[in-house]
């Protein structure tokens, strides 16, 4: 398989380099490093990656952030900001990807734990994650040619601890080796319309 | 209590105004019909609103919604749009007004069931809905001086069954009365970061 992995050079997305390049062609996909660079929250440079890589089998994403700032500080236009990449710029992968992708594809993007469960600061990530969650198992019963859509929704990573941690006190952390095998049951499996929380 | 029912014409809209104008005052507003006008699409109308109306102790909204379009046609335009009243409206309604609300006062969103539970031609609003449920739940946990918030999820209405059945085949129907209770538990109650399922 062909898998456009975006974000791989985070964490999360080195992990999964590791665990799918031992059976496929993984892209490389960057916002400044990589083979290809893309910036999710803008839609030509989507169109661009997409003409750049040709037809790929698989796509994965695994960056994006929300804004992380104080509820009473908030301003609509921060908000609005903050959807750009991680909201907007992975629904665009995929409304814009279904007509390109091959036959029997797959879609595997990121939400992440504050969906369900917040941390002061989180308002923005929780609508976020959230919004990927419900786009997801509604996308996954109208996609067609056999396309298939999950999204891997994990807690903070052990490897974090040191930089996200003390947002995140009481949280239990999980491996990006862990949060791989998600992506790895996503992409060669059969399963579409799953969130798979990684917590 | 001085409630701001927003979308107040609505079925739902109509049903919270009739339970809870036996007990309170309740202020309608509606896109075009009303006491006041707000549209939730423009942040200035939102301020404006709230300029006009003063200090008030719930803001309770039963208004705004998605596009509902095929997937396959979907474009990041569409989708971008239809998120401006449903999801950002009423984001903004508590961004900005989480400073004018009165102590102790509350917020009543509007989500539904499409959140949990995809139907064709719905994913630009099981987005939607999936993301307020997320913010609420996120937002309350950093709101100050006593205010709270919740969100009514509701499934489709019995009275709306002849024009959204078609959409729905196989959803149970809910009377808009019942969903109006939910936004009486809301705000006479004291529960904070709930998500009332209506179904």
């Amino acid at each position: 398989m062909k898998i456009l992995m975006i974000g791989a050079n985070g964490t999360i997305g080195q992990a999964v380099t590791q665990e799918l390049s031992k059976r496929h062609t993984v892209i490389k996909v960057g916002k400044s490093s990589g083979e290809y660079q893309v910036d999710l929250a803008n839609k030509e440079s989507i169109i661009d990656l997409y003409k750049k890589v040709g037809k790929v089998d698989a796509v994965a994403c695994a960056a994006g952030s929300g804004c992380f700032l104080p509820l009473t500080e908030l301003t609509p236009e921060q908000f609005a900001a903050g959807l750009s990449e991680k909201m907007l710029g992975q629904i665009n992968l995929v409304l814009i990807g279904q007509h390109l992708l091959a036959d029997n594809g797959s879609f595997t993007l990121i939400s992440g734990v504050l969906s369900d469960d917040p941390i002061v600061l989180g308002v923005n990530s929780s609508t976020i994650n959230a919004a990927i969650d419900g786009f997801v198992i509604a996308t996954a019963i109208e996609l067609v040619r056999g396309i298939r859509i999950n999204v891997v929704s994990p807690t903070v990573l052990t490897e974090s601890t040191e930089k996200y941690g003390p947002y995140f006190r009481g949280f239990a952390t999980v491996d990006a080796k862990k949060v791989a095998l998600a992506y790895s049951k996503s992409i060669e499996g059969r399963q579409t319309g799953q969130v798979y929380k990684v917590y």
